[in-house]
């Protein structure tokens, strides 16, 4: 686009901005009256900058200067906040399509790698919020990760309980088994394991808030024989399990970390154990935003499958199954942005609006990215090459009869 | 192991053959009487090496001295030729578990890259044998790709029309959609597609045989209207469809074209398309057996998920669904090699004895090698970024009702 030299430098830098961001159908206005937008079609929201300062800030840094201006309110959006998001992460996935996709993006993590210092620090800066505030906006069992919803219509209660069994299922539990679990949350599906599938699980978190929640709901429910909640780094599970599964965590590892992770699940179900991977991934190699980074999940990497297989490959684990739930992830945030928005006041008494709505541009711009396919969640279920634990078909986890032993279904490997 | 120097040259090579392929539970026998086996374990079976030369030649390359010394009768095997082979497979895996993988295994393919002559060539070698000779062993609709078993006993003929539905129910084909097949075999899943799915189909082949067999056929069923079948490589697909899908076929394409692949998929199903590609796979990269290559599939190559990403990453499809059918192709095996051994006369009449016991030997080893584990069968359903025809689950794959359409379940990706 020619940009004729009288007009100012505010206009000139919007119109920088939106070109840079190839184009979406959306209206940029400086407080003072300058407003640009692309031809063509009708802008679906209005993003409004108060001042140079933001500008100047959007400039040097879009990501930053975007999602920390509209925190403190000197950037505001007129008109749907998600739609606004979404149109802007399509019109860059349109920009980089066809190109060359990165070999790996380690390099993003050698800048500062998930020691198990800093993977404290990374996990105290988000879960270490008082469980207060997630239960303005989460289901009563504090499930923080993609639900699934049988139909669309699924509430979230249920479609979080649907989403543990749907897992179980998959892992094909059987009473009397052990389970390790990387990451637990508030402890609900490894409460949901044992209380339903009878095995026994020791589970790892490095949040102190989130494992006293858990072992209090432990014992409240005289469940603490069964369930182990340890606050503890992944890496130092110790013993022998028949089943690894981590749901929501691998997001916090880090890409030069995989290979460290499929020796750690070796070590933990061998040969003939099996697992779940269920995390928050990406079509190819690219970094997350780096707002997120900065003020939401300090060290987080969201992989592609082909980086996630370095975990797999040394060790001969078997990928059985990899399910892609990202519309279902969609609707979850659904869920959780329109409960968060009926208790913004609250959260805002909680803390203060910066903190409201830094979360409110959070989860809006997660639902935008799971809508527009930046994001993907995948569920990998692998196994070991000794393993005789793998179904025949997977019609088990459609069959109306939930949480019933698909005994029958099982066959030996070697046969 | 320590090698008393007093034994015979012959015993020492049979030692040495024993510990290179990790001391599997095999008697390696030299006709002239002398014999050994590794300590511990009762032999499955004993491998039989009637000279020296054919010794000399499983020193200088075990894979291809083996196969061609079972194939001229220069090596026989006393007892079960699958568990002897199943045994050396197993043995093996132990040998390299827990290494570094390959970062791929380009190398191998650059030493004789598939170019359109070569690919012809390579086809020619294996799926111009006459259509009479696959009569003997496989299904009556000749599918020379893993069946889908919905339980154990399904038989071979159920087993491939239940595949063909679970393919077409994967990619949710509607009546009147088009659809571009890589690689048509003789023909059975694009007459199918057609038949009871309602949609148009032009697929490629370059085998001068299949297109015949194909053609006739589909003029016979009066198909010849909605299923073209094209005498070509599949690169060059040209024109636009709804869907894109290849069976058995990736397998032939050669690890450096993966990206090649990706932008013809592209090229042909857009960023709204979808598809699907079903192909023998392996859980870490690494090349085909030399023998495997030389004899049975000249410029094949076996991939891992990881390699096969590369085809799809630039363009940004989604991995919706990975399912991996190992068990499937063993039992598929199973049929074939029973069928085959049956009929193992007639081959030796129709060709001689040697081809007879090449193609034993190919189909014995295939079945060993999915019972092990060493190599691995997987579907992968992908979605454009634009696709608005991604299910919302996959239990319309499980419903009773087979070949129903499930419109209620399709789901927009913006809602």
């Amino acid at each position: 686009m020619r940009i004729p030299i009288h007009h100012s430098v505010e206009r000139r830098s919007l119109l920088k901005i939106l070109s840079a961001i190839g184009q979406p159908p959306l209206r940029f206005a400086f407080r003072s009256g300058e407003a640009v937008s692309p031809p063509g079609s009708a802008p679906v929201a209005t993003i409004v900058i108060r001042d140079r300062t933001t500008l100047l800030r959007m400039m040097l840094n879009p990501e930053i200067g975007f999602g920390d201006g509209y925190a403190d309110g000197s950037v505001e959006v007129e008109g749907d906040l998600v739609a606004a998001l979404e149109a802007v992460y399509r019109s860059i996935l349109m920009l980089t399509r066809g190109g060359r996709t990165a070999a790996a993006s380690k390099w993003i993590d050698r800048l500062r790698s998930n020691t198990p210092q800093r993977s404290r620090e990374n996990v105290h800066h988000h879960y270490d919020l008082k469980s207060d505030f997630y239960e303005l906006w989460l289901d009563p069992q504090l499930v923080y990760t993609c639900a699934y919803f049988p139909t669309p219509t699924t509430t979230l209660e249920e479609a979080q309980i649907a989403k543990m069994d749907h897992i179980c299922r998959k892992l094909q539990l059987r009473p009397g088994e052990t389970v390790a679990e990387a990451g637990f949350g508030w402890g609900a599906l490894a409460l949901h394991m044992a209380k339903h599938y009878g095995v026994r699980v020791k589970a790892f978190n490095l949040s102190h808030e989130q494992t006293v929640f858990a072992r209090r709901r432990a014992r409240d429910e005289g469940m603490a024989g069964q369930v182990e909640f340890i606050e503890d780094d992944y890496r130092n599970i110790s013993g022998r399990f028949d089943v690894f599964v981590s749901v929501g965590m691998l997001e916090h590892v880090g890409a030069s970390h995989y290979a460290d992770l499929g020796s750690l699940i070796h070590r933990t179900v061998g040969a003939s154990g099996r697992g779940l991977l269920h995390f928050i991934g990406r079509n190819r190699p690219a970094p997350l935003s780096a707002w997120i980074r900065k003020r939401i999940f300090p060290g987080a990497y969201t992989p592609a499958l082909r980086e996630v297989m370095e975990a797999f490959e040394p060790w001969d684990f078997s990928v059985c199954d990899i399910e892609n739930l990202r519309l279902h992830y969609a609707k979850t945030l659904e869920h959780w942005l329109a409960r968060y928005e009926r208790s913004i006041g609250q959260v805002s008494a909680m803390f203060d609006s910066t903190l409201a709505r830094t979360w409110r541009l959070y989860l809006a711009g997660s639902l935008a990215a799971f809508r527009v396919g930046t994001m993907q969640l995948f569920q990998i279920t692998f196994a070991g090459p000794e393993c005789e634990r793998i179904p025949w078909t997977r019609a088990h986890l459609y069959s109306p009869e939930r949480r019933q032993e698909p005994e029958q279904q099982w066959t030996r490997m070697m046969s």
